[in-house]
C-alpha cells in the first residue's frame, strides 16, 4: 500500500523530490520536520517537494486515494507549529518551497503574481526593481515564503499603513482537498460575485486548501522613509502620540512601534555596541514616515508632531533620523529586542492584540497581576502599538533559571495573561496563528457559536480531513 | 401552521411590528416588496420588524421550525434584487432596519460599533461629530443601511484610498441559520484566531447569516478636500494620468473618476444649468486629494501632479477647484450622469471591474463589437477608474424607443459586454453583487471549482436553505 503510494508520488514530482526519512540522514529532514525554535519535532512518511500546481494537484489526489493526511510547509519560519508534521510517521510534508515562478507583474495594474514558495524578499526585490512596493516586512523575510505568509495571514511592520497579508492579496489559487485547482488569481480591486473564498484560504493554514499562486498588490515606491525616535513618561501618552501622529501625517504614517524599558534593557546588556539615542526611558516609541514628496517634507512632518508632542507633554524627547543609516540604526534596537531576549534565555511568549484605546488598562492590570503571582518576572513588553499588537513576553526573574521558570509557571502565566487579554476585548493570537500550539487555548476562548461555524467549514471543503489536521480547529 | 407561526413571531417582535399583505393596503407594503429600481415585485407572507438581535435570533428559530424561509433587507437600495421576497407569498421579509443603535464609538481606537439598520449617513455623520472620518460614500447613502453595505460589500467613491465596505470593517454580529448569535464584533486590527468568519458573511448577501451589527475602522478627518478635473486625449492617457497621480499623491489620492463624452453629453442635455469647465472631451477625469496638511498644500499637490501631465501630453487641460462650492459641482457633474441616464431613458447597466491595465483595450473592443452589432447604441461610459470599476452602460441608439430596445436586445447586448470582461480578466459584478439579476450569469462564468466551493459552504451553513435562497448561489 504504502510502496504503491510513494511509487506514484515519485511518477509525480519525480524521484529526487520524494525525500524518504527511513532512506535518509536525519540532518537531511531537519529543515522539514522540525520548526525553526526547535519546539516541534514531527517525523513524516515521505517530504514531498512538487514544482508546480499540477504536481500539488495530482499529489493531493493521491493522498485522498490512499487516505493519507497532508502538511503543507513554505519556509518553516512559523512561531505556532503550523507546518510540522506529527510524529506518527503517516503523514505526507508538502513543501512548496519549488514553486517559485513569478508569473506576471503588471506594473499599471500595481499587482504581481507569484508562487506560493517565492522568498518574501524576493517578492520585494522583484517589485522594487519595477520601481514599486511590496510592502509586507516581517523579521522571517529572508526565507519565509509567500504562501506561508498567507496562509498564516502574516502581519509584520507595515500593517498600520498596508494591512495584514490579508489585504496586500486580490487573489488566489488553490488546491481543495479534492485536487481541484481552484484559479482565483485576480487583478480586481473590486469583484463581488459570490461569497469571498480568497479570505477564507488565508489565514486558514494549510486545513481548508493549499494556497499554490497569489496575486499581490503593490504600490507606488515612496520617495524617502525616515524614522524617530520618541520618549513617552506612558504608556498612555504613547497611545495619545500614536492619535496626534496619525491625524497630522494620515497614510504617511507606516511604522509605530512602542517598547518598554526592559525591552530596552536587554538589548543594551547583549548588545552594547548598539546606541540608545534617548537612553533609558520608560517607555520608547519608534515612528516611521513615507513620504511622497520626499526628505525635506518627511523631516517638516516630523517636526511638525513632535513639537506638538513635547508641548503638550506627550513626549519628553525625540530623536529625528538624520541618515539612511541612522533610521536603519533605529530599527535595528526595536529588531534586536526579540534577539536580546533570546541571549537572555527562554521565555513566555505572547503576541497578543487588543483594542489600541485599551492596552495602558491592559498592560497596568497584567503587569499587576503578574508582579503579584511572580514576583520578580521580567515584562518584555514591546510592539506594533499602531496596530493594537503587543509582544508582551514575560522573562523568568534575574538569577532563576529560565527552563525551572517556564517548566513551573509557564501554564499559570498564561493563564494570567489571556484572562486580562480576553478581559480586555482581545486576541490571544494577533499575527502568528493557532497551528498546534494555540489549539487548545483557542478552543477554551473562542466563543462556541464561532467554533461551531469553523467546523462546519472544515468538515464541508475537507470531509476526510486529510488537510493539516489537528491544527487551528 | 400559519396562524401558529404569525402569532408566534407576534409574541417576539410586536403585533405592530408583523405586516401581513393580506391585511395591509399594498402600498404600505411596497417599500418592502418592490426593489426602487422596480424591476423586482415579490409578495411576502409577512414583513417582520424586529428591534434587536434577540429578537432577529428568535425570528431564525421560529422560522426553522416552521421550515419557513427568511429574505433580509436593509434599506431597500440593491441594484440586483437580493432583498425583496419571491412572489410566493411564502417567504418571511425581515427589516433590519428597526436596529439601530450606535453601540460604541471609541475614537482613540478609531473604531465605532453600529447596528445593521443604521443608515450609512448616520454613520458618517456620527463619525463626523467626534471629528472622524466614516469613509464610505455611495449614491444611496441617504437610505441604505450599514447592513445592506456590508452583506453587498458596497463600493462607492472612496474605494481608491480605504476599500470596499469589507475592508472597513473589522467585526460582525451575525445571527446564524441555526438562529445562534455570533458575537464577532471585535475593536482589534489583528486577529489571527482561525479562520476568516467576518468575511465570509460580508458580501454573502444574507444567504450565509444574518448581519445585526459591525465594528467599523474611522479615520482621521483630512484637514482638506479638494477636486479636479483634467480632459485626458485617450483612455490610455487617462489610466497614465492615474499612476502619475498614485505616485505622486500616494494615500492622499482619495477618488479618480472618468467620463467618456457620451456621459456628459447626456448630463448636458438634461441638466444644462450644471456648468461643464472643460466643455466636451474624448474623456474627463475627475481627481479628488484628501490633505492631512490643509488646502495650500492640496493645491501645489495638484497643481505638480497636473503641470507634469500637461507637459507629458497625457492631459489637454485641467481645472482645479477653487472653492468647496466648485469641488462639490464637480462631483455633481459626475452624480448627475445614472439621473441624466434615467432621464434619457431605460438603459442596460453593467457593473463591471477590470485589471485598470487591461481597461483601454477592453474598451476598444467591446465599443467595436456594439458598434458593429448594434449600431448607433449610445455608449455610456463612466465610473470609478482607480478600482477598474466602470458602469459601461449601453442606451438605445437616438429615436429608438428605449424599451423596445431592451427587449430586443438586452439578451445579446449582455453577451457581447461579458465576454470581452472574462476575455480581458474582468468580473461582471463589481460593487452590486449578484442577488437575483445576476445569479444564472454567475452559473454561467464562474468557475465550477469556484461554484462547487460555493455551495458547499451553503450547505455546511444553511443546510435547510433558508437564508435568502436562489440568491447568489
Amino acid at each position: 500500500m504504502t510502496v504503491h503510494l510513494i511509487n506514484a508520488l515519485r511518477g509525480v514530482v519525480g524521484d529526487a523530490h520524494v525525500l524518504l526519512p527511513e532512506l535518509l540522514p536525519d540532518h537531511e529532514l531537519t529543515p522539514y520536520q522540525q520548526d525553526w525554535r526547535k519546539r516541534y519535532q514531527g517525523r513524516a512518511l515521505a517530504v514531498l517537494r512538487p514544482e508546480t500546481t499540477a504536481q500539488v494537484a495530482a499529489v493531493v489526489k493521491l493522498a485522498r486515494e490512499h487516505r493519507v493526511s497532508l502538511v503543507p510547509q513554505g519556509g518553516n519560519t512559523g512561531l505556532v507549529g503550523g507546518g510540522v508534521p506529527d510524529g506518527s510517521g503517516q503523514q505526507l510534508l508538502l513543501s512548496l518551497k519549488r514553486l517559485q515562478k513569478v508569473r506576471q507583474l503588471d506594473a499599471a495594474n500595481l499587482t504581481m503574481t507569484v508562487e506560493a514558495g517565492c522568498v518574501l524578499q524576493q517578492v520585494q526585490d522583484t517589485a522594487r526593481h519595477a520601481g514599486l512596493l511590496f510592502p509586507l516586512s516581517l523579521a522571517a523575510e529572508g526565507s519565509c515564503t509567500i504562501g506561508g505568509n498567507l496562509s498564516t495571514n502574516a502581519g509584520g511592520t507595515q500593517v498600520l499603513r498596508y494591512g495584514n497579508a490579508r489585504d496586500l492579496c486580490l487573489g488566489l489559487e488553490v488546491v481543495t482537498a479534492e485536487g481541484e485547482i481552484w484559479d482565483g488569481l485576480s487583478g480586481l480591486r473590486k469583484d463581488n460575485t459570490g461569497y469571498d473564498l480568497r479570505d477564507l484560504f488565508i489565514g486558514a493554514e494549510g486545513t481548508l486548501g493549499i494556497i499554490t499562486a497569489a496575486t499581490l498588490k503593490l504600490f507606488p515606491q515612496p520617495r524617502a522613509r525616515m524614522t524617530a525616535l520618541a520618549a513617552c513618561p506612558t504608556l498612555e501618552a504613547a497611545v495619545q502620540l500614536l492619535g496626534l501622529a496619525q491625524s497630522r501625517c494620515g497614510a504617511a504614517l507606516t511604522g509605530f512601534e512602542v517598547m518598554n524599558a526592559q525591552s530596552l534593557a536587554l538589548v543594551a546588556r547583549h548588545f552594547p555596541q548598539l546606541i540608545q539615542p534617548l537612553g533609558p526611558r520608560p517607555w520608547t516609541v519608534l515612528l516611521e514616515l513615507s513620504d511622497n514628496e520626499g526628505e525635506t517634507h518627511a523631516r517638516e512632518q516630523f517636526e511638525g508632531v513632535l513639537s506638538e508632542a513635547l508641548e503638550g507633554g506627550v513626549i519628553d524627547d525625540a530623536a529625528v533620523a538624520e541618515s539612511l543609516a541612522q533610521s536603519q540604526a533605529m530599527w535595528h534596537l526595536r529588531e534586536s529586542i526579540p534577539l536580546a531576549q533570546s541571549e537572555e534565555g527562554l521565555n513566555i511568549k505572547h503576541d497578543i492584540a487588543l483594542p489600541v484605546s485599551r492596552i495602558p488598562a491592559f498592560v497596568a492590570a497584567c503587569d499587576a497581576l503578574l508582579a503579584q503571582h511572580f514576583p520578580g518576572s521580567r515584562l518584555v513588553n514591546f510592539g506594533h502599538l499602531g496596530d493594537g499588537n503587543l509582544h508582551y513576553n514575560v522573562q523568568a526573574p534575574e538569577g532563576v533559571a529560565p527552563a525551572d521558570f517556564l517548566k513551573t509557571h509557564e501554564a499559570a502565566v498564561n493563564a494570567v495573561v489571556y484572562d486580562q487579554v480576553m478581559a480586555h476585548g482581545g486576541s490571544i493570537s494577533a499575527e502568528h496563528g493557532i497551528g498546534q500550539l494555540k489549539r487548545e487555548e483557542l478552543t477554551r476562548r473562542k466563543s462556541p457559536v464561532a467554533l461551531q461555524l469553523m467546523r462546519q467549514i472544515k468538515q464541508a471543503l475537507d470531509p476526510m480531513g486529510l488537510l493539516n489536521p489537528n491544527r487551528v480547529v
